[in-house]
């Protein structure tokens, strides 16, 4: 799943500008991975029995909201998004599930950088507001959330 | 974990009030939990290792916020909530993460349903909304989340 070429390098706050896009993906869920996650974490009729999930509002079986988070992140973090200091998210203004993921289904995703700004309170690091946007193979947005991260400035030299 | 005693009812639309409040948990959360989440969704040092995990952000081992919110909806799932055909989330408003989850950490959920309003284009349904938020065993919130959750109406005599 990851690629074969070198990392793409840290980026520090400065590295962020408003506009960037940067994509991640793709990734193939199985019904079996559906059905593990529900086990785990949201047991309920549509993501773990096909004919129940038939008979529910999702109309066949559907990976838990929960799990397309995760696997977003999984995503986010294999990709060359690569904020220095980790993807530290502090808080998210909006998330939603669009439409459910099904079976077979293959994920890519897209993060918008919104916004920069400093951080008023530390000198070392920054804020970036980031959307991302996760698609099915039909480019159907399947989730979608603008979330605040964490991201360290480039050292000064005297501080090196 | 989950209790002997009878299930509690299912809820229509009509039973939510604003102003409940729904208890959830306790559970508690294992290293190893923490470490496998990471391993598979959120492979980030701080989230598998202990070494690396104190010289980050977060100053020691910490579960990733999906995991966080993945327990939290195993909770509720678990919990007496229970609306009639199921817990149907369709977007959050904010989502946030106060403070890590740690090792050994025992959770705990509170729901407290915030507005109940019918839906505009099906009379068959409603929506509700609620605030979650997740304690660890000093009662400091891990995590807050708005959401909206669709909700059937009791159904008429006529439609039974």
């Amino acid at each position: 799943m990851s690629k074969t070429s070198e990392p793409a390098p840290k980026r520090y706050w400065e590295d962020f500008t408003p506009g960037q896009v940067i994509e991640h993906g793709p990734r193939r869920v199985t019904r079996e991975e559906i059905v593990a996650f529900g086990k785990e974490f949201d047991p309920q009729p549509y993501h773990l029995d096909d004919e129940a999930a038939r008979q529910s509002a999702f109309r066949g079986l559907a990976a838990s909201g929960w799990h397309t988070a995760a696997l977003t992140m999984r995503l986010v973090v294999d990709g060359e998004f690569r904020p220095a200091g980790g993807i530290l998210g502090v808080g998210f203004d909006e998330l939603s599930w669009p439409r459910p993921v099904r079976p077979g289904d293959e994920l890519h995703a897209t993060s918008e950088v919104l916004e920069v700004r400093p951080s008023k309170s530390r000198p070392d690091r920054g804020l970036i507001r980031v959307r991302t946007t996760t698609f099915n193979q039909h480019d159907e947005p399947v989730q979608v959330y603008t979330g605040n991260l964490l991201v360290p400035r480039r050292p000064t030299e005297a501080a090196r």
